[in-house]
């Protein structure tokens, strides 16, 4: 009775749907990294794309479904005033889902539709907390390289490192 | 006939008009310094807060006042997700106002009004480009320090730069 668990079981879904306020909040929350007003703008960006569309509002997204759920979603677009260059603003996988390669079938797919817009260039921010060690791993483990490091950009010895990988 | 031409003339309105809409336009264009697309983006900002207000949008605007026309402005707001964190996002001065004092006027005050609102790191980001010397001398007069280079950032060749200065 259970399904395959791998990512070859994963759908992709690019169209936003109204539902996805509540699945991308619940998705977030799941993951316990993240404090209530951050969860907040991830929700933002959803809003924003729903009432203004992707290319207007300038956040894409991008949705894994496993079994009708929604299970992870990966969030980017273009950076104003840059050629070639693009934000991964948000990308999250379902707490009980993690480990099972959803991730990094989001981000491959994710890199896919920057190249294909023209985009060269892939950024991505996280946190230089021991938290989110594993997070800087599996970018590194994708191809990305640290490029930049901002002191206490968060909070008081909460850094931010930029990732960068030229996608082609 | 020629009214005072030192900073001490300025005036310095923290209130968005309609009519700056058209100001930021002209005095962004007047520069020479931005693309079109640059320029559609430093007009969105102010469409953007007109529309939904500094708190909502998160661009809040200083404007320079010289005799009743608008001179220069700047365009700041705080970093989401961070704590402490505010953007400059846009500072320009009318090319015939530059070197009188009103790029470091407008600086001085959303510097006082990040830390008024309890920011303490402004960050301010610009271009690796010989042409950009002069602003990146501006800034580091003011005490900003250039703490990452981001390469190709912008298009190829042209990098980003970002500055950052603790307010208090």
């Amino acid at each position: 009775m259970t399904a395959a668990a791998g990512p070859r079981s994963l759908r992709l879904r690019r169209e936003l749907r109204p539902e996805d306020v509540a699945a991308v909040e619940g998705i977030v929350r799941s993951t316990g990294a993240f404090r209530d007003d951050e969860i907040a703008v991830a929700v933002e960006l959803v809003q924003e794309s729903l009432a203004r569309g992707a290319r207007a509002s300038g956040y894409h997204f991008l949705f894994a479904e496993r079994g009708g759920a929604t299970v992870g979603y990966a969030c980017y677009g273009p950076i104003a005033c840059s050629l070639h260059g693009w934000d991964l603003y948000w990308i999250a996988v379902e707490q009980s889902q993690r480990r099972g390669g959803v991730g990094r079938v989001l981000m491959d797919e994710a890199e896919r539709a920057v190249a294909g817009a023209g985009g060269r260039r892939v950024y991505v921010e996280t946190s230089s907390r021991p938290d989110y060690a594993a997070t800087r791993s599996f970018y590194e483990s994708l191809g990305y390289v640290a490029e930049a490091h901002l002191a206490d950009f968060y909070a008081p010895g909460d850094s931010k490192i930029v990732f960068v990988k030229v996608v082609a």
